[in-house]
């Protein structure tokens, strides 16, 4: 599966030409456009990833995108020199991951696992929820790229008869998109919410695969770790903030109102509608307008405390949902909690995730479904035998 | 301040001569060993981490190590080609910190902790605790070298008058131990116990430095983020494991008896000894032996669900504590939650550590202490001014 950017997305990426080793290159239409071919600097562009290029910062950033719109404009055709078609080439991951960090920023998914997990709480939400973007690290080492399969995990799982080591029985996605961070910043010296364009250089779809049993034996007192940490998927094309300027809208309302180093005056989501789509049938369609809090408070929370940005570092959203069942950023809520069975038509129905079935996460800009951002897709293959 | 290694210990790091590149050295006494003049192999020792090398493997590590020791036993003497004074050159970050996660390991720390914020909970451990080695990512981009001075964090803390952003009041220490990982594993092939000694490659002294108030408010419901992300301090100098052979100990009994995966056979624990001082009065010796789940285990489970492990990669004990207070691991423990005051002499008294502090930790082979395996230490400074 490709995805038709079209020209007027241009993510960024790295491919590899058979035969040829990898290098940098932006998708337009079903042709990706060879950079190091392009512009000829070869320590940004005949690379392996992304990093180099999103390391030399925004006005290096519309300088190359400003290039590549001129070739792009001038007319891109498969058979010319640095111009490939995508199916021909390998299209590999699009960065050195640095750090890895996962919010918990989707009030509606707050607080539909607090209904789920914790019924027996007045508030479904934990007291600090609305004061900071809740989030912890990930494994950076174990982001993957589109299409490659996913192995069921097994772990420590307590169920009735004791605590068992089984393959995960509730094995999840988690819809979300993710940030990625390309000019550094000096460790003790915090990052302002409104240098959020001074940093971060695009955005890529991204899977949080969680083992739900897994996680709920695992996560006292120091949050989810072997849950999470086998695999997270990111679509291959990074896209450029730079594409997505008319495409801001305001978040929900913040009350009560957030402390200073949190206030924002623009508006604050990416305007991107998601598609999570099970086995050819598509289950929901989150929001990402939604989200409470935006990339940017997320950023500046982030290193409020004095920590470094590293070219590289990526940060996801937390799961993108809703109240509405049709717009559920995971199986845990869409089944709610597996108590209720999930149709899908000639493919029988789900609670969670079954060995063979392939995830699809699409996304589009939401007031224009013309303008695709790309995709991210795993099949889920058994746990290794013991 | 230096550690006379001896001539045994024979630890790996990052130096750099005035007016040179980085390269890899060994410590001996208050020599350091210049590994790239001595072994002619520029892409394993002209290197600015020890990562290239870590990635060859057990083999390798030996090899190595047997041409440093003949080199040694030859006589080493400053002015020598390739060797230097540990004074007059700057030593470095040894390696490049791919993944950092940190477990939770001693039980006597869990034991005090959940005395302390949980004073109501019937059994201060959670019911996971001796099923599996509870441990979280933190963050690998802040990973920074012995001598490095910490700042002092600010965030949002939860005090009677609702939620402020200030300076850590609760600033502390935790005293682990960390290691490294050399050779890698692939996505989806995990690690036995069994196999500890074909991927780790030595180990380093680590202070995870902890807010404690930022923490409280924080870690609920995915653990700890900013009260941990800013600093975590680890010593210059990686001892390889082919130093401790004679070094280990069982760990306490496990009841009840751990799963398979978990099981190991050989003594569990290295043998050594810490030493925490804050203005150059020693507060407590905590004992790596006591340690409840081993480095072994700790890796087993941490790539049970298929994660791979990449060269670089560190993990930390968690904080290495004890019932008795002259061997507690952490402020948090000697001063009991800080209703304790904790003597220093003529530097006053503290519960937590003030602006202008100085920690540092030390480790020896507890059985034979004219062994040294290194020294981390820092000093704080005021918070940024807002």
């Amino acid at each position: 599966m490709t995805v038709d950017f079209g020209t007027r997305t241009l993510p960024y990426g790295v491919f590899r030409p058979a035969g040829h080793d990898p290098r940098i290159g932006v998708a337009v239409g079903e042709l990706v456009l060879d950079l190091s071919d392009l512009i000829d600097s070869p320590a940004e562009f005949a690379q392996p990833s992304l990093n180099a290029f999103m390391s030399r910062g925004p006005s290096r950033w519309q300088e190359v995108r400003s290039a590549v719109t001129a070739r792009v404009a001038a007319g891109v055709e498969a058979g010319q020199g640095g111009v490939y078609r995508i199916q021909d080439v390998e299209v590999l991951l699009p960065i050195e991951v640095a750090d890895f960090v996962d919010f918990f920023s989707g009030i509606e998914h707050a607080t539909n696992m607090g209904h789920i997990l914790r019924p027996e709480d007045k508030d479904p939400l934990k007291p600090n929820y609305r004061s900071l973007p809740v989030g912890y690290h990930g494994r950076a080492g174990t982001v993957i790229p589109s299409g490659v399969d996913v192995v069921r995990p097994s772990g420590q799982v307590n169920t009735a008869d004791g605590v068992a080591f089984q393959p995960s029985a509730r094995l999840d996605i988690e819809v979300e998109l993710g940030y990625v961070i390309g000019a550094p910043s000096q460790l003790g010296t915090p990052v302002k919410a409104s240098e959020f364009r001074d940093h971060v250089f695009g955005v890529v779809i991204l899977i949080d695969w969680s083992a739900r049993d897994i996680q709920a034996w695992e996560y006292q007192p120091l949050g989810p770790f072997l849950a999470k940490s086998f695999a997270t998927t990111i679509s291959h094309w990074v896209v450029p903030l730079d594409a997505l300027d008319d495409a801001w809208v305001d978040g929900p309302a913040q009350e009560p109102a957030v402390l200073s180093y949190l206030q924002t005056t623009e508006p604050r989501n990416p305007d991107i509608l998601l598609e999570f789509e099970l086995n050819g049938k598509v289950l929901t369609r989150p929001e990402a307008g939604l989200l409470y809090w935006s990339p940017a408070q997320q950023l500046a929370h982030m290193v409020r405390n004095g920590a470094s940005l590293r070219t590289g570092d990526l940060y996801g959203t937390g799961t993108i949902s809703s109240f509405d069942q049709g717009a559920m950023g995971s199986l845990m809520e869409i089944s709610w909690g597996g108590t209720k069975e999930i149709d899908l038509g000639a493919a029988g129905s789900r609670t969670f995730l079954q060995d063979g079935d392939q995830v699809v996460l699409r996304a589009t800009i939401a007031s224009d479904p013309t303008r695709p951002l790309g995709e991210a897709t795993a099949t889920i293959l058994p746990a290794i035998a013991e």
